[in-house]
């Protein structure tokens, strides 16, 4: 096999039935931004869509917006728009809260639903807000024990204890991929429930949650969904749950009648009883113009690309940068990783800022990662074959040994 | 007391010293706006704000933005803006996610401070998401009764088994102002905490948490703060509490290094430990914009404009509208109550709908309030009087008896 040159990257990029969705989004010159999977892009739609519901709804109607711009129906009208990605019915999908926040209601309702049971499942360094959030909610309910297992050996673990099993479906720094069907049918054959977390996934690759026969799931709006930094999250509870759960965080918005101003909770019929608090308008405007950037995308075309990004960039990195002491930290077969790509470095803390500083953003994980994001929608080929020559520069060149980039900042 | 006449309300306004505030809004043309404790205003400013925020830092930004632009430090920083207006020292407030969700941190927080207490107590007729709440943490802790008083016999009832006093500060509809410190007191006398609601008086009357002793408080960003709809919320945690409080919705941004990607949760060492997800960075600086329009106006005089705009209603309901059938539903005098005034009547629904129709925007509260909200930020005295005119015409008419006024739709 050859080796890839620049040229056979841009005929990947100009044989891109994808190609013209880049066009939809604000991508700053002289910046590889490969970091989609932490802060997705600002589609060109966004600013008006906020300006919109700011100046013109917010600015001229004052409280009458919440009826005349339906902006009490945006948790449910955005939540159908993100379901087709994910495998889900329209009405098993609502936008509300952060995706923390949706987790404590999650976790907390299948304890509810399962009182007899005690075990919450999940891997050592699943996303830490899985994991802190389980144990806010094992605190707060008492009784319960959070036990960790490596993801190979969760299926096992599963018994009649479980209540349980907290999962996030793509890794959030190997990027690899967890069975979703299998793994559901294993907690299922125990009578545990299974929530997946979907932050690294939805938009990114195929999620079947339907299919899976899924119970409950959550996912993170501002990455490929690019809804803006701290952007509304969304939750899934599968139809046959939905009127038997319960959720502790009962605020108004998921009473029956909110405008009824009763003293006692009465969850709303279905979904909606996930809602907690006044959903924040502004914010679901930014999301819902995220959103529609997928609306006639081809999706299984969208996530074959993805899977093309990311392989070019394993591929690329064993052709140019084998030597420099990168290991892959993600599954080498693309249909066993989301779009994003980690590698291990002892240095990879100032060889991602060395990066950075030639406009390549990655993003370093500690303690030892070092991340690239694809996202599918605007990132091309050449972007990844560029970003690749640029590390190959930065390490043959030993820049990352400036000492501007060994001194660890904030880093978010 | 001769009758007042518009001249007189005209006066009042020129007499103004915060009257310019009125030039930092959008108000429509043609509308009497008396629903600013529902929904504030705009500010002229928070269009740009966004749209900075949005386009040059988000767009160009993308995921620099967190530290270049500060979007990490927002829940501290609009928190200390907020501070004075409370009463409190700048870092015992922090913005964050919907004063539902902070309802249920503090609650949760003081149940899990006052393990061996049972009780919450609060009030019938409290707003219902803080019963709500309440009653939601309370399914999860399992051993906790809500007791509910009326207010007026609440400091009577709290004994050695009450862990948590929740109470409203301003109440939504009748807007009756609670004894703060007298009800602390009392608390505290019995070992109990106390959780105050400040969603009706932020930046309306005067709030003295620190004096107070106050233990807890929450409050809404989209009232009087003028933060838009769904603005975040803040809470307050008193500075003797701050390391010793836990709270269950123990999210990445709580903890005290989110990014060591650490498996287990350690609680930041002080406020930020309320914070849950990532903060929706549009929906700040939305609020920071509102918030930053108290900046330079004398609170005092401020807060005694207030209460000179709820007693002119009050009295010009008197002189005008008696012997229609309204019964004042708040406090007669302007200092026990808040800068809302609500009066029942058994046709407030078509009575309320008739005066939207004519520009005149208050609100309906079930069963049977009609509510008027002054916002002395940016209400005239001419504002009430004209109001109160256009009501006595829709009662000496009968116009509210249209057959389209008396369709209940959905009302926010």
């Amino acid at each position: 096999m050859n080796r890839i040159e620049r040229e056979d990257a841009l005929e990947l990029d100009r044989a891109d039935r994808l190609a013209a969705f880049r066009d939809r989004f604000v991508l700053p010159e002289g910046r590889l931004y490969l970091d989609g999977n932490s802060l997705g892009a600002l589609p060109r739609a966004t600013s008006d869509a906020v300006q919109r519901v700011v100046s013109a709804q917010w600015g001229q109607d004052l409280i009458a917006g919440w009826n005349a711009h339906d902006w009490i129906g945006l948790p449910q009208r955005i939540g159908a728009a993100i379901a087709p990605l994910i495998g889900a019915k329209p009405d098993e999908v609502l936008v509300c809260d952060s995706t923390s926040v949706n987790l404590f209601k999650l976790i907390a309702g299948a304890l509810l639903l399962r009182p007899e049971r005690s075990v919450i499942l999940s891997e050592p360094g699943n996303f830490p807000t899985d994991l802190y959030v389980a144990e806010g909610v094992a605190a707060l309910r008492g009784g319960v024990r959070i036990d960790l297992h490596e993801a190979d050996s969760i299926a096992e673990a599963i018994d009649e204890t479980t209540a349980l099993v907290l999962l996030t479906h793509v890794h959030y720094t190997t990027g690899r991929m967890l069975d979703m069907a299998a793994i559901t049918r294993a907690a299922h054959a125990k009578g545990a429930l299974v929530l997946w977390d979907l932050s690294h996934s939805t938009g990114a690759v195929p999620v079947a949650l339907n299919e899976s026969g899924a119970d409950l799931a959550v996912g993170c709006g501002y990455k490929y969904l690019n809804g803006g930094p701290g952007a509304p999250a969304f939750l899934f509870v599968a139809e046959a749950l939905q009127t038997q759960i319960r959720q502790p965080l009962s605020g108004w918005m998921g009473h029956d009648s909110p405008f009824a101003f009763e003293d006692s909770y009465r969850p709303a019929a279905r979904l909606d009883r996930f809602l907690c608090g006044t959903p924040s308008v502004i914010g679901m405007a930014a999301l819902e113009a995220g959103v529609a950037q997928f609306r006639d995308v081809d999706l299984p075309a969208l996530f074959a690309k993805g899977r093309a990004l990311s392989a070019l960039l394993v591929r690329l990195m064993g052709e140019r940068c084998a030597g420099f002491g990168f290991q892959l930290a993600s599954p080498g077969n693309a249909e066993e990783r989301g779009c994003h790509v980690s590698f291990r470095h002892a240095d990879a803390y100032p060889v991602c800022q060395a990066l950075i500083a030639r406009g390549v953003v990655g993003d370093f994980r500690a303690p030892d990662r070092l991340r690239f994001g694809m996202a599918p929608l605007y990132t091309r080929f050449a972007d990844v074959f560029d970003a690749v020559a640029h590390l190959e520069t930065v390490m043959r060149d030993r820049l990352w040994t400036e000492p501007r980039f060994q001194l660890r900042g904030r880093v978010t």
